[in-house]
């Protein structure tokens, strides 16, 4: 399998949109607008027969009108008219496709798409889609979606579904988790998730891939594919459908077949998959991997400003499977020479409420030198006294002291602490809402780091 | 124990700040602001030897300089000074004490904590703390803390740990979680999370009870009074220390006992408890359980408009326990009827990505009337053809139709569906941000309704 029969569609140096649509309701409208706000750097070709200009572009009425070479279609139209744009677009000598249209297999509907699938073939083009989202390249600049709130960073996203790269989206918006791509591949009907995984195995900007998969139709080639690029790559997937009744209810709604599900989790840890099992799980993983170097062990040192967090941030940790030591001496004495001597100090080590940031930054400077400490757990609940963007500050200066030690945050106590939020985004250090969620997230992180050790 | 003795402390028809101050940053400004805020119905003597007016209200230079009878004495002076302080108390005549000051035992100073136990009863007071956050009572009006972003709803909240307070008190306020009272005893050296349980057995506007309970002083005594309560009122109990580590931190940090962690849980749970082992968890399981009513069994219904969050709320649900049958024959035909033949009906129901409001609607009210479902949970990915307001205030109204049975939601994709929250909190229709949390929800409100039935 060769990457480069996909460069036309990921690497397009024109794109035509057939069913442009002025009407800001309809895809068509906010396809073009897409690539116009994400600056797209080659030739935007919209085509409507009804219309001249749009966004100040002039407006094709078909796709043989357009003079120059086409190296990528979105077709937008509906359903009916699909195989006749495909038609055109063949002649035309376009090399990809994006069918975001509706109404295929998902809908019952084979015929057709079997059809479709038949004609994107003879005329030798690649297809993503149909029932589709299109893609976003954010580095390439390239916003060939409806989706175009994406901010870019080093996740690359693949999803069956439109709607869970909506859902997945709007949470990554929320803790700053940026992508490289993400790309809703729909029915697969040419190019399915192990293509794609292929081609970001090549995807320089790429340093993380996740992936929701209800259910795979050529789950060899994908867990090939996904063994050569976990040694390099971190690959994250959620997969539902762990349970009968959630086998049940994908068979009802793709036709995908059953029983496998139960095969899955074995193989994906064979092939180096982190599989997580819940949105916030997933998102929680994909956001530490994303900016993170890997521990060296399993050990984790935890700051507080709180006896309560502490002890539940302990408590996810050991469920995690990661170890809470109490530290060394030298440690506790390093940490007596500025600390009031009633704080607690055996991990967590507690500064108590009134933990100035200067204190939270020398303490997790020592955390991150010492050699008893594999990832660096940062809690504060503000009170009164605290001002959450200082201490926030801190930290990001107590991080330069050793970027290479994991280092995570959990500012408690949601609505108080969003100031201090920006700047540990900033900064590249994950933020998460519960102790729980972050224990859970440096799970997945120490998970990765023994997967490869143990290579 | 009578509850008659703590009268004083919670329907105080007078209370008296000692220590107020005219800095906004310190506790004795905001407790006496948050009383006004609160519109405390009686009399508020704030006492500073160096003030004499603090919002338009006279500042008294002592306790007995104050001529009429005082109920509550809030103390947030310094440890140096409370001793004293409570001296006056007693010879003034004041019943009862909130000592917000901090430094006792919790702090290793044993001997101070034992010396102000042993005033305050000799005076014949009653006494919340030291180290505490005081209370707020919300139907009374009465707003006895520096925490005054109080909603006023049904839950009562006990804690130790002043920092638990803030952090449940932000994240109740992101959900539109209300409630009765909110208690922090600290270090309970007088009065202990088992009087208070006691008490808010026959607190008329709490209908639930929530309590973080790091350790516990008089264990038996808690157990007793859970048993009393717990057939009349859920009582859910966030509590820390699961693990062998997360034991060793609270010793550290409290000095309780070790050890006696393992037998909770199976006494917890004799005891009707509900035990809850995350923040995220503890809020999800107090949201749905004081606003929903019981279900006569474990059979979720799920409608969604996308296929992907659908198959996570099934999974979600069985592994809690729940229950996800293919709807009987009738219910199908009866879809059929408006809904395209193509959509998933076998439950899920996938209405399709432009599902509408009426709809939404017309599937939720049948869900809520059909004798096979025991509980609703409708999602919604919004799409471009969704009004997320308009959804929200179809399932207000489809609610009506059987206002019995639980009906949850789960709106994803955090910013987009926000417009469309402050309807369904308005109607008291819990909303949770993953299928995986909703349906952790209605297993605990099932596990209720379960556990009553097995008395």
């Amino acid at each position: 399998m060769s990457s480069t029969s996909l460069t036309a569609l990921f690497h397009p140096k024109s794109i035509a949109i057939i069913g442009a649509s002025d009407n800001p309701d309809r895809i068509g409208y906010q396809v073009v607008q897409s690539l116009l706000l994400g600056e797209f750097n080659g030739q935007i070709y919209p085509i409507n027969p009804r219309l001249t200009v749009l966004f100040e572009l002039t407006v094709y009425p078909s796709i043989d009108s357009v003079a120059d070479e086409v190296d990528l279609a979105i077709i937008v139209l509906r359903k009916d008219h699909v195989l006749d744009a495909v038609d055109a677009c063949g002649r035309k000598g376009v090399k990809s496709l994006i069918v975001m249209s509706s109404g295929f297999s998902e809908l019952g509907d084979l015929t057709t798409e079997q059809e479709l699938a038949k004609r994107v073939k003879e005329y030798g083009m690649r297809m993503l889609g149909p029932n589709c989202a299109g893609f976003v390249a954010t580095t390439e600049r390239i916003y060939a979606s409806f989706e175009n709130r994406v901010h870019s960073g080093h996740l690359a996203f693949i999803s069956q579904s439109g709607a869970m790269c909506a859902v997945i989206l709007a949470m990554s918006r929320a803790v700053g988790l940026g992508y490289s791509m993400f790309i809703s591949y729909g029915n697969a009907t040419d190019i399915g998730p192990e293509e794609i995984l292929h081609y970001l195995g090549e995807h320089t900007p790429t340093k993380l891939i996740g992936c929701y998969l209800e259910g795979i139709k050529k789950a060899r080639q994908f867990l090939t594919e996904a063994q050569i690029i976990t040694p390099h790559i971190p690959l994250v997937v959620l997969k539902p459908g762990e349970t009968q009744a959630g086998t049940q209810a994908i068979r009802s709604h793709t036709g995908a077949m059953a029983g496998v599900q139960a095969v899955y989790a074995g193989a994906f840890r064979q092939a180096g998959i982190l599989q997580a099992s819940t949105l916030d799980e997933f998102i929680d993983a994909c956001l530490i991997l994303s900016n993170q170097k890997l521990p060296h062990g399993n050990r984790v040192g935890i700051i507080t400003n709180s006896g309560g967090p502490g002890v539940l941030a302990v408590d996810a940790c050991s469920q995690s499977g990661l170890e809470v030591n109490p530290f060394p001496i030298m440690l506790v004495q390093e940490f007596s020479s500025f600390l009031p001597p009633i704080c607690p100090m055996m991990n967590p080590i507690d500064i108590g409420p009134e933990g100035s940031p200067a204190i939270y930054q020398r303490v997790t400077e020592k955390l991150l030198k010492s050699p008893d400490v594999d990832m660096v757990l940062v809690l504060c609940v503000p009170t009164a006294f605290s001002d959450i963007v200082a201490i926030s500050e801190a930290i990001v200066q107590a991080e330069k002291s050793n970027p290479q030690k994991p280092l995570v945050t959990c500012w408690l106590a949601e609505d108080i602490i969003e100031a201090g939020i920006p700047t540990l985004i900033e900064a590249s250090i994950p933020n998460f809402a519960t102790p729980q969620r972050a224990a859970n997230a440096l799970r997945f992180l120490n998970q990765r780091a023994e997967w490869l050790r143990s290579k």
